[in-house]
C-alpha cells in the first residue's frame, strides 16, 4: 500500500518532485499539508478543503488525545471517518505540544508525564503509547515519539536528548503493527550539526519509511534552520519521504524544497489568515489597515480562489473589523489556496528542471512589490 | 418590477401561498428570511445560504449605516455587490436597533438623535436619512422608519408612539423615490388592539406595497402575539404581503402563517446554531450534552443538510466543546436549513389545502419526541 517514488530531481539544487502511495490515496510531493489541529482545518470544511487542492492534512495526536479521546474516535470510526477527510492524513508523535504546550512534570527514559493544557489532568506518553494513539486515530503516517530539544540548549542536553529520541524511534519501531501506516523517523539534535548526522545516521540504520527534520524551537534564527538542512539532508536515504516539521512561511517552503525537503505542514496559512495577514505573490496584506477601507479590488488581482473572484478587501476588512465568523474563512480559503498553489508551481517548476529561475521569480516579485494599477 | 400575486388560501384558516417579484428575482411565500445582519449570514457564505435554500434574506439598516457606512456600501456597489449575493434583499428601517442596541440621547418629531454601540459616536436618523440609508444600500424591499414600542408601555405613551410612527411612515412614503425598491409600513400599537387597528387603517389609506406586524418587544407574552395578529391581519390589504418581524421559532411561524402571515425573520436559528442548539422535527437537540460524545448519529437522521450527512453528533459535539469555528458553521447549516425546508413544507401544504393537517402533524411530531431507535 505504502511506496514513494521518486520522478524527477531538478539539476541545479537538491530540489526533487515525487510521488507517495498512501492507503488513502496520492500525494504529490513536494506537498504542503494543512494543519487540522483539533479534527478540523479551522473555519473549514473539509470538502473545501479538498476544492483547495489539499492532498494531505494533519492532525495533532497530542489535541485529539486529550479531546475527544484517540479510543473514542477509533469507535467513531477513527479520525477519517470522525472528521469526514476522505483523504491521506499524516498524525504528528504529540512530541512537540507535550513540551510547549502541556505543563511537564517528569521526563524520564521509558516516557514523559504532563498536565493538559486544556483542563490540568494528568496523562503519561511513552513510545508504545504514542503508537497506540496513532494506531487508534488510523493515521496514513505515523511519527516516532521525540523529545523536542528546546532552544537554547547545552550541548550536553541536546546530546541525550537526541540519543533518548533515538532510543524511542526503535521503541516506536518495535511498536509499529498496522502496516496500513508509515511511521516516520525524526532527526533531532538542536543546532548541532555533528549531533544531527549522528542521530540521521542511527535513525537510517533502522530503515523507516520515511524521515523527518524535527522542528527547530520558536525564536530559533532561520539561518541555522538552513544549515542543519544543508547538514543533515544530503545524509538522510534518497529513497525515502523528507519532512520538515512545522515549517513554514512561503519562503521556508522554497529554501526547504531547494535543500531536498519533500514534505511541509505549518500553521502559519489557517493562524495568520485568523489574524487578517493575507499572502500575496508581492508579500504580505494586512487587511486590517485603513487603506483597504474603500478598496474594491480582490486580495490579489488574478487569483482564483473564492475569496478573490467573489469579494473586495473593502469587504473581507469590514468582515475582519467586525469580527465575523465570515472572515477567518474567506481569508483562510485565500492563503490555503496562495500555499497549495504555490507548492503546485513548485512540482512544475522541479518537474521541468526550471526551479532556481522559479525561486528567483519568487524573491524577485516580492521586492518589486505590489504591481501599480493604471 | 414589484408584483405580489396570491396563488392559493387555505380553506380552513388564514394560511396563505404567494409570490413577490423583486428586482433581484422571485420569493415564493410564505418565507422565512435569514439575518445578515453585519452584510453576511454569520459563518455562512452567500453561496452556501443559496443552496441552503434562502430565497431573500435581511440586512440590518442600523448596524450597516455605522459600519462600514451606506454611503461606502453605495460606492462599492451597493449591498448586493458588496456581500455578493445576487438576490432579494429586505433591508429593515434600523428603527428596532436604535431602540434595543443603540444609547438614545433624544426623541423628538422629527426623529432620534443616538450613540452608536460600536464606538459611542452620535448619529442622528430621521425617516428621510433611513430612505435614503436604504437607497444606498440598495435593498429591494425597504421598511419606513417606525418608533418601536417598548413593552410594558402606558396606553397615552402607546398612542403617541403609534400616531408618530403614521406619521414617519407618510414621510418615508414621500421620501420613496427608487422604483426597484419596494417600501413597506410598519404597524405598531403595542398591546393594543384598538391602537393596532388604527395604525392599520391609516397605513392601509397610504396605499404601500407590503405591510410588516412591528415586532413585538422581547419580554411579552405569545399569547398577546398571536391576539395582535388575530385582530390586525384581517384588516390588512389581502393583495399585499404580509411581514411579521423578528420572529420566531418554528412554531411561531406555523402560528403565524396560521392568521395570514407571508413573511418572517429572525436570528434564532443562526444565534442558537452558535450557542449550540439545533433544531429537529422533535424538538431542539442541545449539542453540549453529554449524553451526545459517543453518538454516531446524525443531529437527525434523514435530515439531507450537508451537516446531517457527513457528520455524527459526537463530533458537533467535539467541535463545540473545543469552540471549533466549524462548529458555527455546520450548526447554522443545519438549523437554517431546518427553517428553509419547514417553510418549503408550509408553502406545499398551503398549496395542497392540507395546512391545518401538518400543522398538528409539526405539534404532534413535538409531542411523541425523538423516535427511538431498534
Amino acid at each position: 500500500m505504502w511506496r514513494f517514488e521518486l520522478l524527477a530531481q531538478d539539476g541545479k539544487s537538491r530540489a526533487r518532485r515525487g510521488r507517495i502511495q498512501t492507503a488513502h490515496g496520492v500525494v504529490e510531493t513536494p506537498v504542503f499539508m494543512p494543519v487540522g489541529t483539533q479534527g478540523t482545518i479551522k473555519s473549514l470544511s473539509p470538502d473545501e478543503v479538498r476544492s483547495l487542492g489539499a492532498q494531505i492534512i494533519l492532525g495533532n495526536t497530542y489535541h485529539l488525545s486529550l479531546r475527544p479521546g484517540a479510543e473514542r474516535i477509533a469507535r467513531l470510526g477513527g479520525l477519517h471517518a470522525f472528521m469526514a477527510w476522505p483523504g491521506p492524513i499524516l498524525t504528528d508523535s504529540g512530541g512537540f505540544q507535550v513540551f510547549s504546550l502541556a505543563t511537564i512534570r517528569r521526563i524520564d527514559e521509558d516516557g514523559v508525564t504532563f498536565q493538559s493544557h486544556i483542563d490540568g489532568s494528568r496523562h503519561r506518553i511513552t513510545p508504545e503509547r504514542c503508537m497506540e494513539i496513532q494506531e487508534l486515530l488510523g493515521s496514513d503516517i505515523a511519527m516516532c515519539f521525540d523529545e523536542c530539544t528546546p532552544y537554547p540548549v547545552t550541548r550536553e542536553y541536546a546530546r541525550a536528548s537526541m540519543e533518548r529520541t533515538i532510543r524511542w524511534a526503535q521503541r516506536c519501531r518495535n511498536a509499529w503493527k498496522r502496516r496500513d501506516q508509515a511511521l516516520f523517523a525524526i532527526v533531532q539534535g538542536g543546532v548541532f550539526a555533528d549531533l544531527r548526522l549522528e542521530c540521521a545516521e542511527a535513525l537510517k540504520a533502522m530503515d523507516f519509511p520515511g524521515y523527518a527534520v524535527g522542528s527547530l524551537a520558536v525564536g530559533e534564527p532561520k539561518e541555522i534552520l538552513l544549515e542543519v538542512l544543508d547538514t543533515v539532508v544530503p545524509e538522510l536515504p534518497v529513497d525515502k519521504p523528507r519532512y520538515l516539521m512545522g515549517v513554514g512561511m512561503p519562503e521556508d517552503l522554497i529554501e526547504g524544497v531547494r535543500r531536498g525537503i519533500d514534505m511541509f505542514d505549518c500553521v502559519v496559512p489557517t493562524r495568520n489568515a485568523r489574524n487578517g495577514m493575507l499572502f500575496t505573490s508581492w508579500g504580505a496584506v494586512q487587511i486590517k489597515n485603513s487603506r483597504y477601507t474603500d478598496d474594491p479590488r480582490p486580495i490579489e488581482p488574478g487569483c482564483s480562489c473564492y475569496t478573490c473572484r467573489k469579494f473586495s478587501r473593502a469587504y473581507l476588512r469590514h468582515l475582519f473589523m467586525a469580527r465575523e465568523l465570515l472572515a477567518y474563512r474567506l481569508n483562510s480559503i485565500h492563503n490555503l489556496h496562495y500555499f497549495l498553489r504555490l507548492m503546485e508551481a513548485v512540482r512544475e517548476a522541479v518537474e521541468q528542471g526550471r526551479f532556481e529561475a522559479f525561486r528567483e521569480d519568487f524573491y524577485r516579485r516580492r521586492r518589486e512589490g505590489e504591481p501599480i494599477d493604471d
